[in-house]
């Protein structure tokens, strides 16, 4: 996949051709820019991915209706309140929110899709949603990406955006996308809030194909904390501005395309990472020599969710006992009498047992703003990246006193 | 099962007849009594369970061999050391424990059960771990049990212990028991260390059955970090020196002796909560109207094991969403339109929706050293209860440094 070209850019949602975007202030919770608004201005394939959990928020519910014919042009999202268990009133509201945005954009209500991400069980203060609404209308700009991924956070630190550039045929294209995700945020469905635009031309079946490979390896592989939320999307909009010929097949363009989505997707995936609610670093856990890429997966995730190994992260202890103990529970078959650990560059155990090192060490490869441990199981060839953070004093504080 | 009585009492292992214990100084890892061990003066009935996590320690590998026939005498556990992935070292050093406590007590080594408790990945310090055994050994007393019970902790800040007293066929029998366990707690395996003893007879493998289904509703619905260890074991030993006709059969007195192991098991597994590592409280989350048992303990637990809802209950905070969020991705299934919740006695969410409620009172329902959660999910008859603790600024403390 390495030899496929993508040059990194700038703009996030805005980067492609075609798309406009807007953070509004609509103050729902805080003043602060709050509805986020992004707009194609032609009709757009579009794809999703949306939480596995089975308590729902409305806003989720209502885009899964309106992206099922595979074609959206607006995605209104706003912050500060999740629209979710608040009882049949969460449908109207969001659907409000669409019909709002609709109106004011001229299109049918079934091309807007909505996201809300913010406190659960408290119902939407629709007027102050609404106004926020027709002031992103007013403002959508095509230099609006930025605006649009800072009104997106609640308890993020920074705006996460990404965009790259591809060669499709000759013709250039570009994919860009904005994410907000901190605390409630664990793997096996879109672990967030992700919207990327693209103008290429796609088919949306290839394109949500694409989107799920590249949500499997990328936001599939993230927690922060092991809460599975009830509002999380990953969408894309490939609105074909480019001019490319469009893709239907699984041909080179294709494949150039996917690995250039899963890269925007590993981008926001790490970023979302390394601002996990009270991190002070990313944590990056390498499994190698696995039997199945499930088992791979399986160990990754086990070790970057650990409470214990994160909390020794934190404290830059490279206590590796705690690395094997999750890689035992995770559910992956291995014998434990093969495995090789990492941190950083520094072997500290071979054969399921520890090898002397030095603790001074091991503790500098703790102290940067990244963490990486590998584990070689020696049980085949499967491998997987797993990407979390560390558990800290600020996470409980930051949580401790979320709602009030 | 209520109206079938025990009797609380005191003594911890000790409590059953026929039974010497005591914890010795070894100073394996801090100048502290280290050693347990227990001693029943006859034959006794044994069984057993093991953690899940397939990396097991060497001493949970040699218990499960020498626990096969059913039969055994003594149980000798070290804190400060897992004795867990040192290699093949680890179970010479397993087997050197029980050959040094059989030798001692004149006994075949294979019925003495052996545990250890403590910081992964280091060998065992022998020299003194076997002169720990040798002191325990002199030290045998049949009021050792709080000294036994106190010799196995670890990060524990309090000695757990139980012991009830039941009639069998007008035959006063004891059980009692002791428990280790603060961190790297998790549901589904013996979630910790904990020894039992009676002095009741039984066949060794009712008394098998009994222990199973004692810890599923007790020890496997308890959690602390979601870690699941790599050295658990629950262990009882059925001595039958109170003089019972031998339970042979599920009889009344089967079901009498089941109830109050069951008990026992209880009363620990609640002291190893609201011990979590760092607690402020313990947390009992309550399941009702679930579809099967199955799903009420997915839902208990989910909820009990939550970062954001252990975080919310360190800050008084009755952020109810995050009950349902985690409820919903349990993998539970229920209509999430018909949920009900409680903190406390105050209902704060009706029909999968907020009500209206007294923040502050339900602050005070937090603010206790015990907060109850309770779900109704109106979908049926089954229940379960699971049990866990805050997350906290401590937490984070003590496992940021564990090893060092």
């Amino acid at each position: 996949m390495s030899q496929i070209a993508y040059v990194e850019t700038t703009g996030g949602v805005t980067a492609p051709r075609g798309f406009t975007a807007a953070g509004a202030v609509a103050a729902i919770k805080y003043e602060r820019k709050d509805v986020a608004l992004a707009y194609s201005d032609r009709e757009a394939s579009a794809a999703g991915v949306f939480t596995t959990n089975i308590v729902k928020a409305a806003p989720v519910l209502l885009t899964m209706e309106h992206i099922k014919d595979g074609i959206a042009r607006a995605v209104v999202v706003n912050s500060g309140n999740a629209n979710a268990c608040v009882g049949p009133r969460g449908l109207d509201d969001a659907r409000a929110m669409a019909n709002e945005a609709a109106k004011l954009l001229g299109l049918p209500a079934e091309q807007v899709l909505v996201a809300s991400t913010g406190v659960i069980g408290q119902p939407m203060p629709m007027d102050r949603v609404l106004s926020g609404v027709q002031r992103a209308v007013a403002e959508l700009s095509s230099e609006g990406g930025h605006d649009a991924a800072t009104a997106i956070m609640t308890t993020d630190t920074v705006a996460k955006e990404a965009a790259v550039t591809v060669e499709l045929g000759g013709v250039k294209a570009t994919i860009g996308g904005m994410a907000k995700g901190s605390g409630m945020i664990h793997p096996n469905m879109a672990t967030m809030l992700c919207f990327i635009t693209t103008d290429v031309a796609i088919d949306s079946r290839l394109l949500h194909q694409a989107l799920n490979v590249a949500v499997e390896n990328t936001f599939n592989m993230v927690t922060v904390d092991g809460d599975t939320s009830t509002n999380d999307m990953v969408l894309v909009l490939a609105n074909g501005a480019s001019g490319n010929r469009k893709i239907s097949d699984e041909d080179l363009d294709y494949v150039t395309f996917a690995t250039a989505l899963e890269a925007v997707c590993l981008k926001l995936t790490m970023a979302v990472a390394a601002d996990g609610e009270g991190a002070t670093r990313l944590l990056e856990v390498r499994v190698q020599g696995a039997a199945t890429q499930h088992d791979a997966r399986l160990v990754a995730r086990a070790v970057a969710s650990s409470n214990l190994v994160k909390a020794a992260v934190f404290g830059k202890d490279a206590n590796w006992g705690r690395i094997i103990c999750a890689a035992g529970y995770s559910g992956a078959s291995f014998n434990p009498d093969t495995v090789d650990i990492y941190v950083g560059d520094i072997q500290v155990a071979k054969n399921g047992g520890g090898l002397p090192f030095s603790e001074e060490r091991a503790t500098e490869m703790l102290s940067g703003n990244q963490a990486v441990f590998t584990i070689d199981l020696h049980n085949g060839d499967s491998c997987a990246i797993a990407w979390g953070c560390d558990l800290t004093y600020d996470y409980v504080s930051i949580n401790g006193s979320y709602r009030t």
